[in-house]
């Protein structure tokens, strides 16, 4: 079996793409018995190939051209973004091509449309590469669990996240030194909001979701929270609790309904996806046959990426002429549960002045709303006057419970900031 | 698309193959859009299926007639062992019909005969469910990083030994204390040689190596050492090193040649491999373009081990009449190294009686072999005259180096016992 390959944007992917398809050809072809080769590569800056030595391969400024390119069987859009990336996709299935695509974003957003064309067009749409980057999450949750109901997926999805909070917990620094660096050093973008506000996470939380559960998931129902007013104080008293602080997405079956949110949360220190430092991702899955499994590996960066794109185009060479899977299998639509009625423990920060009496007026009005308290951290402090951190770990609680709890508590006079609220794994 | 599903053994693992086809039709037609539908079972003993309702199933005590039914076309073999096992697939193959096999020690010693027929006929051999159990490792390594060369795999899959070790490790047990309270609650195999002598693991070695690198693999050019010699004293100086002992297949690709071992092993207990605990497994793999993954969960028991055989069946399905893949890939053999070209670090943990000048002697014999020491343990003794450890960590050096210098210490007068030798990740 064989296909020909055309490439729509040749920068950090796109380039990681072209690079193993030219270098690992005969290796790909012995492990898998199939001949992909690289046919056609569009991009609208084309000195980004300097250097590059591409035989036989077209190479234009115009994917269009690509996409009616009779030598192309499968296109790999590789630009992101929302536009002309779907009109790109658009464009390729509708000319009966096979798409792969790492843009997660546009899954997230446009995901049902597309999924109507390339069924339409009896072709794929794979898109490996829109989560957790070199780790074959999607083949692992469609394929290697196909005879599982899953009941839980928990993963961190966000390198740079991921990053920012590790430096945070190993070497003691505050979130916006480590951001600063993370910027000049050219390892988070710029701006870097759609990392650190979470928004990312749910675009591939959206996309688990949807693929977990089989329905239509809109992005504004999943909860987003990002890691912006995590602080380094959280980190340690998290610590010294036996937590570390992770931004996770987590979808969980919740009979006839779901959960699909994004926040940071505490994780137990012996729990996996605690191990998981740096800019690596893992995804915790538990399901009813297989029980737990966790994939990790690197979810972003040139040729992580890559291999994730060119593990959907070698599966689409070796299905042949079989019938496609459909990308996504939209089932009947099922309600995304609001935070309000998400039920966990939770960590409080509270920033208070030193007065006798505070704890006892905090915990009376939570238990007031049914909120009990499962352990306590108060430090003396040795400037006298100055405000204090008051931190609370609380049992099993409905989160809007504790919410109202909070209201109440944030007007008390003696407290000085709105309390820091963090869920617990 | 849609297949009928016929199960040879109803013990264990086939008895969760049933109940996850009986309980899961809908969900997997659902989320992989195939119907697989069980229409008959085979076991000699019956009476495993006494209160499993089978409506429309047909239960014989014949896999032949099995194999023979219309009705099948894709056949289980969940009896384990060389044969009858081998005969049934061999039949199952040469009448057309696809096989899902969990028989890991058949693929391990009969491999390329059933690759062989596989082809033959035009049929699929599957058997994710022989390595790792519920984790989907197989799928990870052929398609989910089918664009990579695989450099190294590192992997925890024996679940028993795992467990034993976990309880040496973390509540200070003998290896046959927690031996003999594993086989009498059930846990561990009676008898349990061919866990705790490493057998088990170089089956699943031999199947991953013949995977990555695309080649034959004798078992005998696997070496294999078990964890019977590792006692709480090791586990001890190892974690006072900071490091746990871990049972490891190991195989890496070595210019042309590979390696393919199993043997405890120190692993440094930052590493993920470190925190796989119980009797879970977990499978790390290199390679050129993902670089660093990693595979966890359940290696045994009967739904995660049907969860893998139930994704083959499914994928079996989903091919519908597309051309299989072949089960292995044999290219070019390449030889397996001998144990003694090995290049590591080592732990030596040494019995000696305490004289002056022990110490000395040791190392100039080592230093005489091009062994040189990175670190030394060694604990004062109150019971003066008893024989006393020193422990030692060399740095990396030659295997086949190290032996002939330890035949050289092990003939010293005041070395007590043979040294223990543990090789470090």
């Amino acid at each position: 079996m064989a296909a020909g390959v055309g490439v729509i944007g040749a920068g950090t992917v796109g380039g990681g793409v072209i690079r193993i398809l030219l270098s690992n050809a005969s290796e790909i072809s012995t492990r898998s018995s199939v001949d992909v080769s690289l046919v056609h590569v569009a991009d609208k800056d084309l000195r980004q190939l300097d250097g590059l030595d591409l035989p036989g391969v077209t190479v234009s400024e115009d994917a269009t051209a690509l996409i009616e390119d009779p030598s192309v069987d499968v296109v790999c859009e590789l630009i992101g973004g929302i536009d002309p990336a779907r009109k790109f996709i658009l464009a390729a299935l509708g000319a009966k091509k096979h798409v792969v695509t790492a843009n997660k974003m546009l899954l997230a957003c446009h995901g049902p449309e597309l999924c109507r064309a390339a069924i339409a067009n009896n072709v794929e749409l794979r898109y490996e590469a829109a989560v957790a980057g070199g780790i074959p999450i999607i083949k692992a949750l469609r394929e290697g669990l196909s005879g599982n109901r899953i009941r839980f997926v928990c993963g961190i999805l966000n390198g740079t996240c991921n990053y920012i909070l590790s430096r945070m917990t190993y070497e003691g620094l505050e979130f916006g030194n480590v951001l600063e660096q993370a910027i000049e050093s050219g390892f988070a973008e710029t701006p870097p909001d759609l990392d650190i506000e979470g928004h990312d996470t749910a675009h591939k939380c959206q996309i688990i979701a949807s693929l977990c559960f089989c329905t239509e998931v809109d992005l504004d129902d999943i909860y987003v929270e990002g890691v912006t007013k995590v602080t380094h104080a959280d980190v340690a008293y998290a610590r010294e609790m036996g937590y570390l602080i992770k931004l996770l997405a987590i979808v969980r079956d919740r009979d006839g309904e779901i959960e699909a949110r994004v926040h940071p949360a505490l994780v137990p220190e012996d729990h996996l996806l605690a191990s998981v430092r740096n800019e690596f991702n893992a995804v915790y899955v538990k399901s009813d046959a297989a029980d737990a499994t966790l994939y990790y590996g690197r979810g972003a960066g040139r040729l992580p990426t890559a291999s994730a794109v060119v593990a959907d185009i070698v599966d689409i060479a070796r299905r042949g002429d079989a019938s496609p899977p459909p990308p996504f299998l939209y089932g009947d639509r099922r309600t995304v549960r609001p935070i309000g009625s998400l039920e966990g423990r939770y960590y409080l920060r509270l920033t208070t002045l030193d007065r006798p009496g505070v704890l006892g007026k905090v915990c009376t009005i939570l238990g007031g709303h049914g909120v009990s308290i499962a352990s306590c951290i108060q430090k003396e402090e040795d400037d006298e006057g100055l405000p204090v951190h008051v931190v609370l770990m609380t049992h099993e609680t409905l989160e809007s419970s504790l919410r109202d709890a909070l209201e109440e508590i944030d007007r008390l006079e003696f407290i000085r900031e709105a309390t820091h609220v963090l869920r617990v794994l």
